[in-house]
């Protein structure tokens, strides 16, 4: 199922499978916007509810929006603000009218529904919006699931009615846990709507990995061939790997520039910490033969160094080497899909990538 | 006073007056070395007893030196290790051999007097060498200063015997705390033996400026016209400005780059605390006509933004503006002196700066 696509925004194209690095709080940590694009990226995940709670939706509309407030021309995806809520916030009360909940910057109260969701991503300005969903946690029972696909719904049909920035899109969410016969409903449901993308959200929560794959397996044939499908919140190699071989094309995940700031950097073998002692002495690069700007340049003693210093560069070089490997795995996945060998350039992926 | 000049080292030439951007753990605090270079530094400084504790020799020396360890290949100026064993360490204790101290970060026991600065040096490979002196704390009294100014010149022979790395020179530095009489005696005995540089140490530690400013005027001249001049640990814009005019050659200071990771600019007209409540919405650049990346690039608006969101870019764009400022300030300086309007540009730069 694995697939190449082109997804068109008004601010420029996207090459899938695409892996969407993560601008949290109107910065991808630690970088610039032209090292981000250096590094490959075609466009930039960001947060509705932390951009909501901090700047505020004044400062970014002043502003004229989020592109011009943090200088990034290139297409940006937000997420609803939901997920953020739900495990972020305080004191959350979840309604069929939106969620209740209270800041975790400064207790103050707030309320998110669909069109709130959809107001602050319009004023924001993204290309590409994401529908205000209720994402079930894991474990999560049935009737949890089931009524998490009934919001997620009715809440999508609202989305749809909201005003959108021009330009805008709005991708919906299929939910529904790890039960197969809800994620069949609830893509039966969101698909009826008209959306022009489509995201498995949901995953990525704690389950097992073989149940996000035959849950994958068994949702991503149920969405719409001529549309993007996005797996929310995944990004470790392995799972890129696994995703797209499940038809999926767009990706996001804090993952390589999360850990990259506790000093790990990901490589074609595996993982690699760089503040262990054994590279206390070791000048070699992260890895041998990487193209990115910090394994041209420095050592695992210098990287080891900053980061046993405190210095910012430290988590700085592995944001941009991280950031490096996973936009070159996605071009590396492209590449194999248009030359014909995905399933071979997988298979020797894994005997080498030790997880 | 003022005077242009080129100091050649075997990595390259330093137009003076210049202002050497410190990087105390073999980095300039956030920034890469072909920012540093980009922002127009010929030189920068770096800090013996950090380096020494941390990452310590055995690392330095297997990297090939310090340029090869932290990938700055232009000439690079570290200071003897005295003034911050002086500062940071604890329990120690001096005496005509050196000083014994425990390190402030594991509280293990050292001792570095002249030849063991000068190895370290040597080890880190760096283009000018500081002399191992004794840094006179402000106030002081005549006696300390006098046994101050005693040991600096003993420590001063001992360090120009001491072995030295290919191409490095070592700078002779004159003590004598805030005593015309003991400033003249101790640069009667530094300029009597043979450096290829002198330092003017132990100003900027405390006393008041006009003091500051008083010693320079009857030290300078007593310093070899043929050689440069260097007043250590200076770098605030009004200080760079009556340096010069006393004829100092060469600053450093941590001071911009410093005060950029508290979230203050420099400016022509003073400090910008971008932190303030005042630039939440304030969508100008730090600087209106400043060429600087981030002037360029962002408002403060968003800089603010990044300071009260803990973002690790907001540190890098204010010391990539702090820099380009200290750095763009040399530069007129030394336009001012080429154009023969040197006391001219000095008064309009105080008309409009705020201390």
């Amino acid at each position: 199922m694995a697939r190449l696509g082109v997804v068109h925004t008004s601010r420029g194209k996207i090459h899938t499978p695409a892996f969407m690095p993560v601008g949290t709080q109107a910065t991808v940590k630690t970088l610039t916007p032209e090292e981000v694009k250096g590094l490959g990226a075609e466009i930039i995940l960001s947060n509705t509810y932390h951009l909501y709670l901090r700047p505020g939706m004044e400062i970014i509309r002043t502003a004229g929006g989020l592109h011009s407030f943090m200088n990034w021309p290139g297409p940006i995806l937000t997420d609803s603000g939901g997920f953020q809520v739900f495990s972020l916030s305080k004191l959350r009360k979840i309604t069929d009218d939106g969620v209740y909940f209270r800041s975790h910057l400064d207790g103050s109260k707030h309320f998110i529904g669909p069109e709130e969701s959809m107001e602050i991503q319009r004023i924001l300005g993204s290309d590409i919006a994401m529908a205000f969903d209720e994402c079930s946690p894991f474990p999560c029972s049935y009737e949890e699931a089931l009524t998490g696909v009934k919001r997620t719904t009715l809440w999508a049909e609202r989305c749809l009615k909201s005003p959108h920035a021009p330009g805008q899109v709005v991708f919906g969410i299929v939910q529904g846990s790890v039960y197969p016969e809800l994620r069949a409903r609830s893509a039966l449901e969101i698909t009826g709507l008209d959306f022009p993308g489509y995201a498995v959200g949901g995953l990525s929560v704690g389950e097992p990995k073989p149940i996000m794959y035959e849950i994958l397996e068994s949702t991503t044939p149920l969405l719409p061939e001529n549309k993007p499908r996005y797996l929310m919140g995944v990004g470790t190699a392995d799972c890129l790997w696994e995703g797209v071989a499940r038809g999926i094309d767009m990706f996001d995940c804090v993952l390589p520039t999360r850990i990259a700031r506790n000093g790990t950097a990901l490589t074609w073998r595996g993982k690699v910490v760089v503040r262990n002692a054994e590279y206390a002495d070791d000048f070699s690069p992260i890895e041998d033969g990487c193209g990115c700007y910090t394994c041209q340049h420095y050592s695992k003693a210098y990287l080891r160094h900053l980061f046993h210093a405190g210095e910012i560069l430290g988590p700085r070089l592995l944001t941009i080497h991280n950031l490096y490997f996973t936009l070159s795995l996605m071009e590396k996945i492209r590449q194999s899909i248009r030359d014909g060998c995905f399933e071979k350039e997988k298979e020797a992926f894994f005997k080498q990538y030790e997880m």
